[in-house]
């Protein structure tokens, strides 16, 4: 954690409801960090639905093998999340630990290991002795409260500047049904210290299937339409908890077509978009929140890998740093991204103002207005490929010299 | 220009030998900048083979279409090129523009517009009016000399910190044949400034399309080769030439059969490879030479891929800023870059330093001999992917918060 906090984070923090049989807790043991809580246990009192997703590194670290691996059988009973250590790239001692951290929680709570999820976030290729923190396992299932979720978000912060919570509640035929979630990330991105790891619980009771097809429904334009660095973690992991538990004698969601789908599906998009813009505000170094929209392209698929060009070119990204409206350099990364384009149809706005058009310096472009503009928090660059109808939306944050200043100081 | 030199520049500028035939003039046209020149003819006084390669972007500048569409001819008798403006975006004025600059160049010359190259490097999207500097071309040709090739460099420089040259001379059959190449770009790529721009001149006799397979194949490895920020340039121009000049009765060079085919394009690599050091070593901010060799990949181009992922992870150039041996990140590039791997075969090099193996740490690893490693100026990172034999090698430099002050300051 680094001291100065995001000049983009939250004014204040949301109230968390409280979610029956879902209770947290968080220890200090030392893996790497002095002072600070860095481990975190979330038992489920009840067997609990659960989905994934997780990162396409093809260099994955042990827990998210693990939490693969046991996926398919669809339940839950408990989650424990370490940081300061990644157990990546650790080899077979790596897998040794998530054994025993799984074998130990299953214990604690009664449960099988297949029942037990785990992450971890920090150093790569550092190895991890569960023995460290399973001996403290068995008194936080005691200790666990169903009001701990700051504690919770705060445990598992590596270079994040603020705890990253959320909270919803829908309506399933007047039964109010809670979603919370958390999440850590500064850098979606950043391996060393800045995976992103998310947990969203919610009382409905939904099939496993149904909550997995939400989850990879949802995650495309929320925490897969984020981007600080381009750089992808080996450890980054999102879980879905689904425990029953609400009030009321609510029937299981099982099936697509019940019209509690689209409701639970929404209110779990809300959660991971603000989220997942939670994370990119505190990218690392960010003082600018950059969202590109790119319209016109041939297909929605062109339309996002032209975004991410976008989002992704360090010359637009110190652009808005140095708050300058340089639009020439969204052409440069529309013309690299190697999708159809065809530089006399596009068209490029910096939030309400469109500088080019046709090809072309707009006519009516005001230096002037496009500065002031680039002052703000939030920059909106937009970019009409002229073409089709295809379009995506991409959220990024500048790169200032903080970022390099985080990174290039950090592990020495 | 910038005033601070880069650390990494080489101590001395090579002697250019004259070649016979092609001549340079310079002259200060105040397209943008004042107090310099930022204007360069140059002659050949005979008809002269040419090839070219040109970027891929999507929206290239109007000199890049001009080139590519006179290209088939072969024939050149004269290079125009100006700083200060890309003539990018200008839509119909920028055609209009590079069609008065050849005709103007032409008529100099008693040539045609088809045997006229030009190139631009400067702001995008800002109409160029041509008659600033048409009218100082006759003049131009007049003047022009065959030692002028450092002022030739000097004109076409912008964010670069020195100008960059390179020649060799090798032997045809008992004669001399010279080889010589200038570059801009610091930064492939920074579309606003840093576009590279290339021209290398040969007085070998040598057939047009035996000229551009040379080139095709041989920039592969060198400009194809070095990235400082993945951004690629609206602009990109290398232009390689071959006026025949060369005392002595020399047979042409037509066929790829012929044995001077490889000795000219050994040449000619050599002349691609110091160009393109010398433009990655003047990358924008750079303090450190990344030179990324990626091994045991199941294809080149796997390897390629690999190693790109490698040298353009703003995590990787960062941790090289600020000297810390940070071979998770290597992992984690690895693993993002989508080819196939296999974290347990694994291994991973700073410089004769082994630091993972296997799919963990080096048990040898010390990490005070990586770090004393990592304080050179030349940084050898190695990747042995251990599944195949797929090799290549990308040069890049560091990420600076001089990088971030460059292009964030630059506009305004």
């Amino acid at each position: 954690m680094v001291g100065k906090i995001s000049p983009l984070a939250p004014k204040a923090y949301p109230e968390m409801p409280l979610i029956k049989g879902v209770r947290l807790d968080t220890a200090e043991a030392h893996i790497k960090y002095k002072g600070r809580t860095d481990l975190l246990f979330i038992v489920f009192d009840n067997e609990t639905s659960v989905a994934g997703v997780f990162t396409r590194s093809k260099c994955p670290s042990a827990p998210v093998d693990h939490c693969r691996k046991i996926l398919s059988h669809g339940v839950a009973r408990g989650v424990v999340v370490n940081s300061g250590n990644a157990n990546a790239f650790t080899g077979k001692k790596g897998i040794a630990t998530t054994d025993a951290t799984a074998k130990a929680a299953a214990e604690a709570l009664g449960a099988t290991p297949e029942e037990i999820y785990l992450a971890s976030t920090g150093v790569i290729g550092e190895p991890m002795d569960a023995s460290r923190f399973t001996g403290l396992l068995p008194e936080m299932a005691k200790n666990a409260k169903e009001d701990k979720w700051l504690e919770a978000v705060k445990a598992i912060m590596t270079t994040d500047t603020y705890p990253k919570l959320a909270t919803r509640t829908v309506d399933f035929d007047g039964h109010p049904i809670i979603i919370n979630g958390i999440a850590k990330g500064a850098g979606m991105i950043a391996p060393n210290m800045g995976t992103m790891l998310s947990f969203i619980v919610t009382d409905a009771p939904v099939h496993p299937a149904i909550l997995q097809e939400i989850l990879s429904d949802k995650v495309r334009d929320t925490f897969n339409a984020i981007t600080v660095d381009s750089d992808t973690s080996t450890s980054d992991t999102l879980l879905l908890f689904a425990t029953g538990t609400a009030d009321g004698n609510i029937k299981p969601l099982n099936q697509k077509n019940d019209p509690r789908y689209k409701i639970l599906a929404d209110g779990i998009y809300e959660i991971l978009h603000e989220l997942s813009l939670q994370v990119v505000t505190d990218g690392e170094g960010a003082h600018h929140l950059i969202e590109v929209k790119v319209e016109g392209a041939t297909t929605n698929e062109a339309a996002r890998t032209i975004a991410c060009s976008i989002a992704n070119s360090p010359l637009v990204k110190t652009a808005v740093a140095g708050e300058d409206a340089n639009w020439g350099r969204v052409v440069m990364a529309v013309g690299k991204a190697g999708m159809e384009a065809d530089r006399d149809r596009l068209s490029i706005w910096f939030g309400p103002h469109r500088l080019a058009v046709d090809g072309e310096r707009d006519p009516r472009y005001s230096e002037e207005e496009a500065s002031n503009y680039m002052k703000g928090s939030h920059i909106v660059i937009k970019a009409d490929i002229g073409l089709g109808n295809g379009c995506a939306t991409i959220w990024s944050c500048d790169l200032t010299k903080e970022y390099v200043e985080i990174n290039g100081d950090y592990r020495s």
